[in-house]
């Protein structure tokens, strides 16, 4: 089937910095048959007028733990400890495989509804998210979070579940999979070395923690002697494709690893700065030109998976840390928040920028919005205007997921319902917030 | 007429702390009849069914330049200087009454569709923004800015405006007006000292930039040997109800100052941090019992007026700067994004919480987002997890000026097609950026 974007205002990759032009987009089953010209044999089967909207590649959360969604804002002006054990520990003993279908449901929701097209997932209970990615319509990657000391039975049981799970998930190939060594805090260094031999084993990327809290960067001193980055490194994580999230307390030696080894960092503004963690030295890896790009981490530390959100804080505290408004341009933003995600998953052939040839993952924007009136710098106003509520349609793999507002894949209203349910079946709605 | 709130989730002002509580609320005329049960005599003309709804106060927008809304976007990424010489300098000797009123219609729509209720703002174009906030039905308090050396005729006929323009205001009581002496950078002390004369004498209130930028405190400290609020406060600025944005670059003695003298501080995350002027010690001044309020400041420098990012921002940057999770709660910062607005306007009597006897200024939020689901602890949502979106109807001074989205009392369209031919005749359609 064809779909037109015909007219409408895109953002391109330009000559070294992305474009926004008028233009028309052909799509072709999944992917981008055009853009510009219709291609030779097309067959127009719907046109969607340009007039007033706007078009941009889908945004890619490089790490979230989606099931999380149903835990939103149940835990909040916490600190870690009390977030951790008070709060998110007694629910997750509580729930049941259902809750994270309904979790993962609410979260994907959540994400296409703020355009939003990829994410980088990871946890526990993969079949009832790679259900809820097949049914959406969604793309991911999924990484079981994996735990364990040295070749112990707990971590070689987890790594078996990882791969049945990949196995079991062939038949969509919206979805991917890497290892989730889940922190140097939870994994020691044998099962470090046990999971990235096992990546190289089976040619699989690896989604990791690192260097998050100050607390963690002290308890690993104390065991390895050497930071958490270092720690990661000696065993061999950095020797596959990898991706480590937070990375907030790290020193300038750690920087040069994540360059060299080609590490992609996520960063995640809110959740670093809401559990009191600080500030990524995001200015710094940029300028050593390590591949950063932007993630919401979960619901219950964010607590939102709206991109945009994310990316107004990704393009404000660093001016604000920085004392330097031009740090982190609205440009550089947006690129971190769409082609370098799509790098640091292996997939900037695919995804990540509207090209001829790449999958059709896009979100249509109305510009008839206050936050993007008027229309002269809207690659600005994505950053530091836009909300997220501007998106009205949104593409992925070439099919219509969400138009005009309303998600075409799943039932929002059950989605909201049960998930609501929950909540007053664990009686966190009679709790003393 | 009558409007019943029927059965709706509110935010009602509790013992020590606001709550989440399942009422009705009853409007007659401009104001709050009963909270509960059904006042005596109460005629019900309108019900709004409260089911998947909640409903909180109106947020009170404390410092920003409403005509700037047609500015969004076009200066960003740049030093200070090159932002006010290079860009909106330009922009505003080129600009007319109607561009400004224009600006102003943006900028309304733009906070009554993410739930402000009332705005403080501080501008040259007072007739074009008075009359925007009357066709509107919108609630603000205006200062003209005011800029002087002693008794110079410059200062003195902006005064003569600033009276006329207030008296030309008489017939809408949703108007209110303060005094706007700029900022000691642009108002020598001499004239200070007549700003402040004037509004003792006038019974007015007072509206003023302090301390925002290292680079102001520099000037001020070489010109007259003290910080900018010590200026401020030695020239009686501080004698009547005083209201200072920013206070960003601020001294412990500059704190006490501005707690003995009860002065409000409106602080305005995202401007800060996207000048590059850092991040005001909100922590240490709600500590000292300074009453802060927030503000969105113009759309030149945010870019955007939509006061839930500015709440989402004020309860995270804190937490991340002083690495403290608890640092603004969401309950804090709610209440620092109403009452505390309605005190710093010095009306805490007549709106900032949902009270019998109050001005009706209310928002009714959808529950049946993703933002606000679950629905356990209802304030973290409005802070961490909403993003305005969820806003469907608002009712300002009883009247209902939004309904399911859709702005009743102005033609919006129109105002985005008259701000969008602003940019093009300007030519900043065609600026590179």
């Amino acid at each position: 089937m064809g779909i037109v974007l015909k007219d409408i205002l895109a953002v391109l990759p330009g000559q070294g910095k992305d474009e926004v032009k008028q233009t028309s987009i052909y799509i072709e089953g999944s992917r981008i048959a055009a853009v510009g010209e219709m291609p030779e044999g097309f067959r127009e089967e719907r046109v969607i007028d340009g007039k007033d909207k706007m078009v941009i590649p889908g945004l890619v959360n490089c790490h979230t733990h989606s099931y999380m969604a149903f835990m939103r804002n149940v835990a909040d002006d916490l600190s870690f400890m009390d977030w951790l054990f008070g709060s998110i520990d007694p629910i997750e003993q509580q729930m049941t495989d259902e809750d994270t279908y309904w979790g993962a449901c609410l979260a994907i929701i959540e994400m296409i509804k703020s355009g939003t097209t990829c994410f980088n997932d990871m946890q526990m209970n993969i079949h009832q998210t790679t259900r809820a990615v097949k049914e959406s319509g969604m793309r991911a990657v999924i990484s079981r979070g994996l735990v364990g000391n040295g070749n112990d039975e707990a971590g070689q049981m987890r790594l078996r579940q990882a791969y049945e799970e990949r196995d079991a998930a062939k038949d969509c190939d919206r979805l991917s999979f890497m290892l989730g060594p889940h922190a140097p805090y939870t994994c020691d260094d044998g099962f470090m070395r046990v999971v990235s031999e096992e990546a190289k084993k089976n040619g699989m990327g690896i989604h990791v923690h690192l260097s998050e809290s100050l607390s963690e960067v002290g308890q690993i001193r104390e065991k390895y002697g050497c930071t958490p980055i270092e720690m990661a490194d000696r065993n061999g994580l950095f020797d596959v494709p990898a991706i480590a999230a937070h990375c907030v307390q790290i020193t300038d030696k750690d920087m040069d690893i994540l360059k060299e080894k080609k590490v992609s960092v996520v960063t995640n503004p809110a959740s670093n700065m809401k559990l009191g963690n600080g500030f990524a030295p995001i200015a710094k890896l940029l300028e050593k030109g390590v591949n950063v790009c932007l993630g919401t981490d979960g619901a219950a530390s964010n607590n939102s998976l709206n991109m945009f959100h994310e990316l107004s804080l990704l393009t404000l505290i660093h001016k604000g840390v920085n004392k330097t408004p031009q740090c982190i341009s609205a440009r550089e933003g947006f690129r971190i928040a769409t082609i370098n995600g799509a790098k640091a998953l292996g997939m900037e052939q695919e995804i990540g920028s509207i090209e001829a040839g790449k999958k059709a993952d896009l979100a249509i924007l109305n510009l008839n919005t206050p936050s993007l009136t008027p229309r002269n710098n809207l690659i600005a106003g994505l950053c530091y205007s836009a909300n997220g509520s501007e998106v009205e349609t949104v593409i992925i793999d070439g099919k219509t997921v969400m138009e005009d507002g309303k998600i075409l894949t799943m039932d929002e209203d059950l989605v909201y319902k049960k998930v609501n349910e929950i909540i007053v079946r664990m009686g966190l709605d009679k709790k003393e917030y």
